[in-house]
């Protein structure tokens, strides 16, 4: 009904919301701001400005053309920046490689983006190397290198990055287009099939852009980002554009320290030298800094940084507070872009005391605006709001990946009834404040109630006699799905079942957990299955003992 | 070309930006929040959002629908903020009436909106009696009294504001529709013309209200609003959306402060009984509240407060923070929805020396993000951004106002050559801040330079024997536009041609102002025409003196 929509006389400008306007703040009032590439080099925004331009003369000098896609394979750096600019800016899409998976994932993502260009620190040369004969639509490779050296390697390479940019105009007229281009795309690796490809709009993008800017902006005190901040990634640029924060960063005008491969003396040395006062990491990135050698006598009292990933630990919290670092949790996935809660303070409750506080900082933390966030239960309905009641996290918000890429059957089943499905199981308070208990897999459904394994496993394990506890769910005709615990004693038939039920009953009694939890099928086995990296490994344990 | 768009899987929800989405952050989060009216009443953001749906739904009961326009003409109050939701989320349009313009003026408006329904103060009563008899649009009219006395007046009432509520579910589904449908308009009055209406999207709402909470969430310290402010607007909610606040202050989910019709007393006492700590005015109500009788006691040392609508004087910025308040200038227009710029100060800028900061909190301020805020010549091209030369204001932003109601030559005029006119002359610092010097109809161009007759006139008033000044722009053929100088002396004949241009000439040589504006044409009056508020009259002027 389009006599209700607004009227747009000849000459206004529409104002789609393209990455390119990002930069108009920053450009008009921090041109002189530095950009700082490790101990390597430094930069202002203008000349980031100007190489955007470059970049994408350059890209289309290689015959990069709008809905092209072009991957980058880097370490976290000024040249991934420009990247995350002038690919999308010029209406390609930037694949950002997620490094770190096998080779043959590194393969499966690259065959299936289809990138038509690939920007390749030389450190990632020999795994170009190695796949290079099973790519089937890169055209050619741009080597990047910190020192200017490119080592000598039988790789099709169509040019050197600087080398490019240096022979290329600055002057790249960045033509408007509608703002659901797709701007990014990145790959995540669930523990089950093929790594999964999402995908983001300019739109999306600049909507997170803002959204970083109003969640982190806001708070009173405690864990806010602010325009005089300096700014520094500690999680790579590859996975969920390092969480939106080096777009912020820049949209914000701040000071910005690009770290290169995580290095804890480096990263320690830049937070000291270049003033660093706001970062990211995950859980095992925080524990590294903290535990550097020689690292002690790095102050580390003027940063703040966000943590997510994985679950902050209290222990881990407590750690950076004693450290001076104003630390809390944010909470987000590939699929969300990532943003969706963080876990700030309010005034009365920076009491000081450091327990009360770690309690507070290591919650889900409370949603961002816009974001429709649910806890719902296995018929969608919303379950109460009294920090007890779990239910499966669903949302909804203007920047979450619309769908996998050529997966049609996965993309429905994210967005099953409307609603984004995280897979998290989590309680909300009557102030919002989140707490996610369980991924929906290990949860088990019994006679309405849902039971989360992780806290089930924690109970039997405060049994002495227990060395090992695992739940997993089984059938059951009458109440759907039962708890079966798979138990290893310490010393072989020293523990009954009726023990064991007692034990849970005790803390059913307390009312910590619910009494449909008290497991009736038990048994014990002499080892638990494990994953390579020592973790129970339930996928086994349901083949071999379970219904699957 | 929709292959380069991202795709939808057909479950996935898109998200448009309508208002109602600013709701759910507060809701999850503030719902116990208070919202205060005057000292008359006070209750939640759940009570708020409550009587959202009851408000749709007696509007919808009394016949409004999508497409519609509803008027509203009251204070600064908690149903207008009500109004400010309820009416663009059922798909309405809100028409905020101005009740400062005339009686024929305020006709004008309503029939020039059509509004179907009218929800109306009874303190306007009497202007709605004066003017029923020629609504051409209006069907009905629905009272709102503060003591819920309703006086008995010969208007066509179909109903009371707290009946209706009363009687109405607030179970009124919010349905999901095109985010460029229109939420609001409201009508700017220029100094010549009829009054012209402007309008606003959803999409263009919820944009505005991020980038509030950016602009004014991301400086480190001075002039930031943050989510355990207390909000209380003294610009009028029919003037722009009161600056966009109310909404962003909603969707921070902060306690809020309506004052209703605006008495210095009692707005002093709400700022210390409720806590306010964020407000906004024009100066002249920042003058009243300084100078109010017994105000001096009203500790104000916690108040942030932007200015706007008028230039921030540096005498009242003073006076201000010589009372503790936290004062700035902002800029923007009606036109601009309004938000363009804020003069907040960097760290190392707060000195504490009032003359040094004076001179920055009064400034108009660094574009807030999005903006493309430019300063350009006739020809459009770019002036320097060195802090001194000039040029018109142009902006684009995702926000601004495609047009002029039903208005297609102005609305081409307001938007010629793709960029928003705002018709005020600027300069530019080459870190961003602008400073408006005048408005383009007082500028002259005069050999390619432009001239600013509000600084030539500053400079010829500190000659002695002049009493007063005024400079228009005349038609030349050689140079294209001359100045003016329409001059009276303190005592006739004491003042000759040759000294005032020696006068100017001392301020051309040190630079002050350009050599092109010692003004060659010169005449002397007994005294200067003036409009009825005692301001010189710039228009008659120029019919008596000048080309037209």
């Amino acid at each position: 009904m389009p006599d209700f929509l607004i009227e747009h006389t000849p000459s206004a400008y529409k104002y789609p919301l393209l990455i390119k306007h990002l930069l108009h703040a920053p450009m008009t009032q921090s041109a002189d701001q530095e950009i700082v590439y490790r101990d390597l080099s430094r930069y202002t925004y203008r000349d980031l400005r100007e190489r955007i331009g470059r970049l994408a003369s350059g890209l289309t000098s290689k015959g990069v053309r709008r809905g092209d896609v072009v991957g980058v394979l880097d370490w976290d750096s000024h040249r991934y920046l420009e990247c995350y600019f002038a690919i999308p800016m010029l209406g390609a899409t930037l694949q950002t490689v997620n490094i770190r998976l096998s080779p043959e994932q590194v393969l499966f993502t690259l065959n299936h983006a289809r990138p038509k260009l690939l920007l390749v620190n030389v450190e990632f040369l020999p795994l170009i190397e190695q796949l290079q004969g099973q790519l089937e639509s890169v055209e050619g490779i741009i080597l990047m290198s910190d020192d200017g050296v490119f080592p000598n390697r039988p790789v099709k390479t169509v040019g050197q990055y600087e080398e490019m940019l240096a022979n290329s105009s600055p002057d790249f007229t960045f033509e408007d287009f509608d703002e659901n281009t797709r701007a990014t795309m990145f790959y995540t690796t669930g523990t089950t099939g093929a790594p999964k490809g999402v995908y983001f709009s300019h739109r999306q993008l600049v909507l997170h852009t803002l959204i970083d800017l109003v969640g982190f902006g806001s708070p009173a005190q405690q864990g806010r980002f602010h325009r005089e901040d300096v700014y520094m990634p500690i999680t790579p640029m590859f996975h969920v554009h390092g969480w939106g924060l080096p777009y912020a960063a820049t949209a914000a005008g701040v000071k910005q320290v690009y770290p290169g491969r995580y290095q804890p003396e480096l990263l320690l040395n830049l937070i000291k030298t270049e003033g660093v006062t706001f970062s990211h990491c995950v859980p095992t990135i925080l524990q590294m800094l903290l535990s550097a050698p020689n690292g002690g006598d790095v102050d580390l009292s003027g940063l703040k940084m966000v943590i997510g990933g994985a679950a902050l630990t209290k222990a881990l919290a407590k750690a950076a507070m004693q450290r001076g670092i104003d630390i809390f949790a944010g909470y987000g996935m590939s699929e969300s872009g990532p943003i969706l809660t963080i876990a700030q303070l309010r005034e009365h409750e920076l009491t000081g005391n450091l327990d009360e506080e770690v309690e507070l900082r290591t919650k889900t933390g409370t949603p961002v605006p816009l974001v429709d966030f649910r806890i719902v239960d296995a018929e969608m309905k919303d379950v109460a709001h009294d920090g007890r009641t779990p239910g499966e996290i669903v949302v909804r918000a203007p920047w979450l990946t619309m769908g996998y890429l050529n997966n049609p059957a996965s993309s429905e089943k994210l967005w099953e009834g409307g609603y984004l499905h995280t897979g998290d199981i989590g309680t909300m308070t009557a102030h919002g404040v989140v707490q996610i208990t369980d991924r929906i897999k290990d949860v088990i459904k019994t006679g309405g109630e849902w039971i989360s394994s992780i806290e089930l496993e924690d109970i039997l394990l405060q049994m002495p006699g227990l060395s090992e506890a695992a739940i997993i769910g089984v059938a059951d005709a009458k109440w759907g799905e039962r708890p079966l615990a798979i138990l290893v004693a310490r010393r072989a038939g020293s523990i009954d079942d009726a023990s064991v039920q007692k034990h849970v009953k005790t803390y059913a009694d307390k009312g910590v957990i619910s009494r449909f939890a008290i497991p009736d099928r038990i048994m014990f086995v002499e080892a638990l299955d494990k994953t390579s990296v020592g973790k129970i490994d339930k996928k086994v344990l349901r083949t071999k003992y379970g219904d699957g």
